[in-house]
């Protein structure tokens, strides 16, 4: 693709009506919703404009196609000025406008995927950015396709760490892809920003973190296509253009003016603007189109994937595991991996090493790293992401943004729980399944052996929405025949028998305590039966209920977690509308752990054979002097 | 306090034998616990000997002595480094030394307020500055005492964007007391970090930032005790030392070597560490001692708390009763606030406006925001931040570790749940009451009117542990009289008569919904308790079981949340061992929101009167089908 020629004084004055069109419509949806972010809009108008008219390169009708440039409104709240794009380059009618932030419209108070031109949600700050460089990695790195990137953010967000997560793996990738668009209008919402319109104290952080800033002129038509053209063409450091903007541009009552964030007009006020603004107008930009392009994982072939194979009784940590899986998933291409500088730990190394082309370092930046495998996600690949899981909980908000975006990510955190022992309770993921288990469309796992984590991280590869699979630092015995199946919402029944009394039910190190303590039972004559949860969301609500049944309702369950919200919990959830919900004796942590040797601290913290087996009996003696 | 004086020959040589020393000792006790890190130990051994040994000002008998300095090891894992200057100061015995990483040790893996020397837990890298600069606003701006804020850094930790939310706010801030000590070893846990011995790419980030970096070399004792005496006489900017060191420093075999990051050396490697060290040495260092201070909040008075008043039936938002009584609470001098730019939707902007110089703004920076209040509460001040709920998820990490420092830290979350209408789901806290519950010492709280939100603000000043509280955007009718109390783990029966079949349990917006739906149910014969489930965690385990054995073992649970680890798994969880655990039909958020008006979608996701009654219709319904 050709870098646009110089613009005619006929395109410099279509684009600045362009720009005021888009202000327009901008406050014409948020005034008919009654709320939106319209002077946020006016004041990135101009740049959006000369963006869609003359470098986006972008096939409205076929959103999908490879070669797509991408352009991610990192600043969400400015959804009015999307969304009045969408009308200008054709995609949406004016009536389809009209309809924002109404129930039922596609046109959400922030963007979200529900429409096809959007590749993620924003809304929560700071995130579109570093998504937008993964996006761009997958483009340099694995598709080779010329598409670019384009990040529209807020000088708000700039305050977010996860920014400057971002522009330094922009700048250490050599992301010349991808341009971030500073919509630098000094006011934030509740005043000003941090630096105002101190666009050298940008610019200089910009530079130094492997960037190369441009400060322009928002408003200035020519100043903008200048620097977008050569934002494109851009070699060895990505651009970072920092536009000098003002809020509310173009309506002189609320130009410039403090409380007037997030707040459409009045209709009065609208009618005024929309007059000073020139009216209302119909402009339509043909939006130029990119050549077609294959991405990188249709190109290249799958080869058949060999899991490893374990003996039964062989000690293997599923962490392990984990890693072999994701070295014999390296076969089929569209598997690319990333983790926070502990892939030695979490044994992602074993990828990295095989396939360094699809393996991205993320360092100890672990908001980036969830970001990145969104950004990969958006191109179609299948992104895992590994980290200790206690420091998954770093990027909490990207994964629920993630969520909400729909995009299908998957997540191995090792180290769970008191099982790690003398690292202490800083590396203890103790509050994982809880956080993960309410995020919208997680699917959360916890294998107990190798052979089940080798099969569940096979399985992630195309499951949609957030996968994540905890697993544990220490070996433990594989249970299972290399054959075994281990479907999504499943269950294994490890030791039944008719007559069970009670039932006891694990994941991870817990199922194994489960098993040990089940043999102590048997020993005084009580039959309990033994259930490995490892798919802990969703559940298998038949084989807890049949457990409920066959035993009076009398169950243990035993977790590396604290007692909220976690495996005991999701029990409890399957069977809360049962005839007669089971009693559930729940062994789980309930102080604060400290260093020490796993298996005292498993004692210490009443989750080992020994208190499972005790829960057992009190549980069997309750329910004799109740009668059940 | 005089600074120190120019070293004589004497006492660099004395420096340098207490460098060797804490080596010497950082692997004895690694290699005594077979874990631990003692190569990130011996690279910033040297900082740490002259830092204490002429510029610390500590008295290791008083710790809480208010106008000590403070020294944060932000890389956690040199514990055995942090460990071996407890001894050298004779805080700690050679004995306690050796039970390094032992159960029952206060020498844990990484340090933990166990002792009485360390502020706050870390180990989850990145979290030490940013809680660093908490501390320091303390000092500068709360406190105006001359204690200075030492913070030890790894290179690694900071590819960190918090570390960058920190610099910034220490740049913009002014804070002088404050010096990060940035150990530059080159080496990560699983090989070269992102710019090895590059100290100019961190320099020019640092000055980027707002503040002065000093390049050192981080073995020369000389160079270090002119570098540490300058950064606490700095003037404008804060000072940050960036110390280019070796890791395994002064033990040739392992020396600048990848592959002995978290490992203990083995016995036989360790005696000749030790002998190529100097052999063991039992040098004491007498810390100089700060002169006595007293912090600001016991040097100002505090008035009586005039908590606002609401007219029962007026229609008044729990988040606006949230900054109505921060407000009040200004009359407590211990109270603060800060804020991630969004005051004037949390209400925080009165208190900000009537004590503006005990509200610290950190714009859209969350992780920084609980990080101050973290250093805040370590000062002894009652912090509350605020925020949207959803945005909590930002600081997800840094809630976790406040909760394993045991600190006391006040959070309010606003805007929670599809509630919020129009501005969509990136915006609703739909997984907060699941992940905070699950943090350990959290306390969490959720308001259905205006009385108990400012009671329970008030509640909070002095709660211990993690208190978090969930308000809500829209206004809702005032249910309590002023002279209500709403102690932690209660709850309140707002309906109940003789004969309740069902009980309906809500908090906040839903609490609402369930008033209305037993007016509908009691319209069609069916009596209905409703009960406001205002403490969350703790919870009143006592009322739900009078209501689980009231009406036969039938709940509804409502809440504006999605289904796991919520309202009704806390109940469940309380009810778990029940001899007859209660049914629970179960109104929550199951699908993506989308944007709407909030009735809209209260509807639509089924959580609005007409579902509840429906739910508890059913339950009756399945009820007396079983027959129970």
């Amino acid at each position: 693709m050709a870098v646009a020629e110089t613009p005619t004084k006929k395109d410099l004055e279509f684009l600045r009506d362009l720009g005021q069109q888009l202000r327009v419509d901008s406050i014409r949806s948020s005034t008919a919703a009654g709320s939106g972010h319209p002077t946020s809009s006016m004041s990135a108008a101009d740049l959006v404009a000369v963006l869609i008219g003359r470098h986006l390169l972008y096939d409205w009708s076929r959103p999908k196609e490879p070669n797509n440039d991408h352009l991610i409104y990192s600043k969400g709240h400015a959804s009015p000025l999307c969304y009045a794009m969408f009308k200008a380059v054709g995609a949406i009618s004016d009536d389809e406008l009209l309809t924002f932030r109404k129930f039922g419209s596609r046109l959400q108070g922030h963007p979200t995927p529900a429409l096809p031109w959007i590749d993620v949600a924003t809304g929560s700050l700071g995130q579109g950015l570093p998504i937008g460089v993964g996006v761009a990695l997958a483009g340099k790195n694995l598709d080779k396709l010329p598409f670019h990137v384009w990040v529209l953010c807020g000088d708000s967000e700039i305050a977010e760490g996860s920014i400057w997560e971002a522009l330094d793996k922009a700048g250490k990738y050599g992301l010349t892809n991808l341009t971030p668009i500073v919509d630098v209008n000094r006011l934030g919402q509740r005043g000003e920003t941090e630096y105002g319109w101190q666009t050298d104290v940008y610019a200089a952080r910009v530079s130094a973190f492997g960037c190369n800033p441009v400060v322009i002129n928002g408003h200035d038509v020519a100043e903008i296509d200048r620097a977008l053209g050569a934002a494109r063409g851009s070699r060895g450091r990505p651009t970072v253009i920092l536009a000098r903007t003002v809020k509310g541009k173009g309506f002189s009552e609320i130009e410039d003016r403090d409380g007037w964030h997030g707040k459409a007009l009045p209709p009065d006020m609208a009618e005024r603007a929309i007059k000073e603004l020139g009216g209302e107008r119909n402009l339509r930009v043909e939006t130029m189109r990119p050549e077609p392009g294959e991405p990188y994982q249709l190109r290249r072939p799958s080869h058949p994937v060999h899991l490893p194979k374990y003996a039964k009784g062989e000690k293997v940590a599923t962490r392990k595991a984990y890693g072999d899986a994701l070295l014999a998933l390296g076969a089929v291409a569209s598997v690319v991996a990333t983790d926070g500088e502990v892939s030695n730990s979490t044994h992602a190394d074993e990828f990295a090493k095989a396939y360094p082309d699809r393996f991205f370092e993320m360092w100890i930046a672990e908001q980036q790293m969830v970001a990145t495998a969104v950004g990969l996600a958006v191109r179609g690949y299948a992104p895992f992401a590994s980290t200790f899981a206690a420091f998954f909980s770093r990027a909490y908000d990207f994964i629920r943004m993630a969520g909400v975006s729909e995009v299908s990510i998957k997540l191995a955190g090792s180290h769970a729980g008191v099982e790690i022992g003398q690292d202490g309770p800083s590396q203890m993921a103790l509050e994982d399944l809880a956080a993960m288990r309410a995020v919208h469309t997680s699917t959360v796992l916890y294998p107990s052996d190798a052979v089940c984590a080798a099969a569940l991280t096979e399985t992630m590869v195309s499951l949609p929405g957030i996968a994540y699979m905890r697993t544990t630092r220490g070996a433990y015995p594989v249970l299972y025949d290399a054959t075994e199946r281990f479907p999504i919402g499943g269950s294994k029944v490890v030791k039944r028998s008719a007559g069970d009394q009670v039932a006891l039910i694990g994941a991870g190190v817990t199922l194994h305590n489960c098993l040990e303590a089940a043999g102590v039972l048997a020993k005084e004559g009580v039959k309990a039966r033994v259930i490995d949860l490892y798919s802990v969301k969703p559940i298998d609500t038949e084989t807890l209920r049949e457990a409920s049944a066959d035993t009076g309702g009398r169950l243990v369950v035993a977790e590396d977690h604290y007692p909220q919200g976690g495996l005991a919990a999701a029990v409890m959830e399957a069977l809360a509308m049962e005839p007669q919900p089971p009693r559930v004796a729940h062994c789980a942590v309930r102080n604060l752990p400290t260093s020490g040797a796993p298996a005292e601290l498993l004692a210490a913290e009443g989750i080992d054979a020994a208190h499972i087996a005790e829960a057992a009996r009190r549980l069997l003696a309750g329910s004799k002097k109740k009668g059940g």
